[in-house]
């Protein structure tokens, strides 16, 4: 039960450079979201009585953008414990 | 049962390095569907019969930007787990 | 059952830093054909007579930036198993 180690310990580094990864993949869909309510609020601010109309449209498609993201989410947890299985 | 380690344990790095791959293929598809949405409303709050139409050119063209996307997943798969058999 | 390791194993890490290079390769046309589509559709809510001309420009010239994240597909497959050969 005796472990001898002649040599250098090492670290499993993929949880930080997974991390890495979704911080990257979050860049986008951050703009991205931003972008599609900014243009709601501007549609708005121009024509009040379009709100509705123009928050269903924006409700319908972030998710579009949002799910880029949350893909990133899924796929840190799949990485940082050593990948898919093959 | 006794493990003698002489030389350094490495690990793979694959699946980290991966989705920092996929998370920068996220960012142009995250700003890039955003922008073509964005348009989209601007362009219903300022003519509001006009949705319709503009909502058939987002949806035929928000794909070929989305895909950008999805290819990086498909590809995150591939890489790691070693990349494609030779 | 005893294991001496006398030698470091190593990855081959070529997989993950061709989707590194992937990744940063599509950054660029996601944002580039949403810049097209997006124009085409704000040019279509301004003068709804002119989409058919729009869309003809947008489709000739879309090819021109989405070439450049299928180019880094293909070589995504070059470089992770191992390069051209030589």
């Amino acid at each position: 039960m005796s472990a001898i180690h002649l040599a250098q310990e090492s670290f499993n580094l993929n949880p930080g450079l997974s991390l890495i990864g979704y911080g990257l993949g979050a860049i986008g869909p951050g703009v991205g979201v931003g972008l599609i309510f900014a243009a709601v609020i501007n549609g708005t601010a121009r024509q009040p009585e379009a709100q509705s109309k123009l928050m269903s449209i924006a409700w319908q498609t972030f998710v579009l953008v949002e799910v880029l993201a949350l893909i990133g989410l899924v796929l840190f947890f799949i990485a940082s414990t050593g990948g898919a299985p093959e």
